[in-house]
């Protein structure tokens, strides 16, 4: 099993517009509603991949009910598709506790709260193509909901997960030391923890030595003061993560480990949708991590998983054919030092 | 009692960003949850002028759980104040039973079906003042859910209110002439009866007679091909209408009865939010109606109420000192053939 952790879970909600026109008055043509946030896309992802995934992290309110509803119903497909509204047949769906299709399904270990489950609302502007995003403050997550999650966390610990994925911003609340603590009680576990977030909770978890840590170009240069990629590599992991890896949008990914620094990279430039891709490499690490397969081919699948989510036509899935046409093509090589 | 009808009732949320660009990622600085759909808002405008009110329509699915709640939540606005989550406060509310503050409660009538309430977005751009509108579409209606609602809203005619307004768009799966029914269904039982709607349910509408018909001057000019306001006015009462109240903005308010035509405004214009206005000028004109007004006293409490809304800093409420304050002052004159 692998366990993800979103701290600032979301409903994730996609409206399609014909164009988007500030100050004026838009119909909605379609609505798409989907568990959000960082951790629950990625086990999504390895969901896709076969692996088996439980999701933690904090909901609440009438949105953590849809999503919740919504996660259950990913784990029982067929149930779904027979209803009008979705999160009444996700809820028929969880009560009949079968699971189906050919993907493992995800296993809610959400820890409820007080508070409200944040939204995210994306606007696609149907002629342009392009995304305008709307993100909700969380809730307000109190020391004893701190408190007793930690608890629950050990106690998934316990369950002996094979890796640990810690991801996304904090909700209120929340100690901005929360992923230092998190890194530091997977680590006393002896499972393998990723981190992937920004700002002051990246700087603060580094220290306390997660095995890898996934960076975009301008988190690592934040945290680093460094732009040049290879360079801010090296100094976030002299900060103390065992690995570093950076994804560096259309330029791929710059890996720097223990045993020597790699980048990867799909032979040509792809158009599409980069919503996702971050979360699709960090499944792709993660599920090498798992499996303890090799540093090379561990990038060589969070870049063939992330290209196959830059394609996709449904912003943030995966393309599944995509990607088994991808893994064989990903180039990885030595990264020399700058 | 007065009775209000939202056939599209709607979550309506506002978002306040410090500044909408199109494509970029915002957050939002803070939410706000309230019940949204014309008949709706009349219905919370007449609740603080002290008339008790009744609303129904359709309701459904989680956004409709929190529609309900929140309505609860006017009706027993101390327990509101009380709880973090505002839709876990209104379940509590409710479940009191008790009903406060100096307004009339809003008794909740509404119709609930399988399909989902829509929701309404408003992002407020706290740099320009302006709104940006995204409204989803509503839920699909039955011809079953649509049979099962024309009963129960008998029921409520039986009840006997002193007023009927029918508000806003159709759902999807309702009838065109779904107005034009439950005009007839309130004209038999003798009660008054006021249509706010556009488009071919405005005109079919029209046919069966309402008592008063309050469309803005772009719906009006829809219906009647013409553009001059008292013309249009007065060929939209050929169409049907006793009275016909045209709301034109800035410019006040016309109206065109079997007893004369009026024009009424401020006496300077007004700077604010239009949001709302033409819902609390028909909660003014329906209250008039209620109480056997004389129609230049109606178009009075119409246009102050218009005022006072635009006048409100929180969008769509209107502010009860502006409106004691514009009711005197407000001009009504016999309207001259054009």
């Amino acid at each position: 099993m692998i366990l993800t952790v979103t701290l600032n879970a979301a409903l994730d909600l996609t409206y399609r517009v014909p164009h988007l026109v500030p100050h004026a008055s838009h119909r909605v043509r379609e609505v798409t509603e989907r568990p959000g946030g960082k951790g629950l896309n990625v086990a999504r992802v390895l969901g896709a991949l076969g692996f088996k995934t439980t999701v933690t992290g904090f909901v609440g309110g009438e949105t953590g009910r849809v999503l919740r509803a919504l996660l259950a119903a990913d784990a029982a497909p067929d149930a779904a598709d027979t209803s009008q509204d979705t999160a009444d047949a996700a809820q028929d769906a969880a009560g009949s506790g079968t699971a189906g299709g050919a993907t493992a399904s995800v296993t809610d270990a959400l820890f409820q709260v007080a508070g409200r489950t944040r939204r995210t609302v994306g606007v696609v502007d149907e002629t342009t193509g392009d995304t305008t995003q709307l993100n909700e403050p969380g809730p307000h997550i109190t020391p004893e909901e701190w408190d007793g999650f930690l608890a629950a966390y050990r106690d998934l610990l316990d369950q002996g997960p094979d890796a640990v994925a810690l991801c996304g911003s904090l909700p209120p609340g929340v100690p901005v030391g929360a992923y230092a603590t998190l890194v530091r009680e997977t680590r006393t576990a002896r499972i393998p923890v990723l981190l992937d977030t920004s700002g002051e909770p990246l700087r603060r978890g580094l220290a306390a030595r997660p095995d890898i840590v996934k960076p975009n170009a301008e988190e690592i240069a934040q945290i680093t003061g460094t732009a040049e990629p290879l360079r801010a590599a090296r100094a976030a992991q002299r900060r103390g993560a065992h690995a570093v890896a950076a994804s560096l949008g259309a330029d791929g990914m710059l890996l720097v480990t223990q045993d020597g620094a790699w980048s990867a990279a799909v032979p040509e430039r792809l158009a599409g949708n980069p919503t996702g891709a971050g979360d699709s490499a960090v499944a792709g690490l993660l599920s090498g991590l798992a499996e303890d397969l090799p540093w090379p081919d561990r990038l060589a699948r969070a870049v063939a998983l992330s290209a196959a989510t830059v394609r996709s036509p449904v912003a943030g899935e995966f393309d599944e054919p995509t990607y088994e046409l991808m893994l064989p093509s990903v180039r990885v090589r030595r990264a020399e030092a700058p």
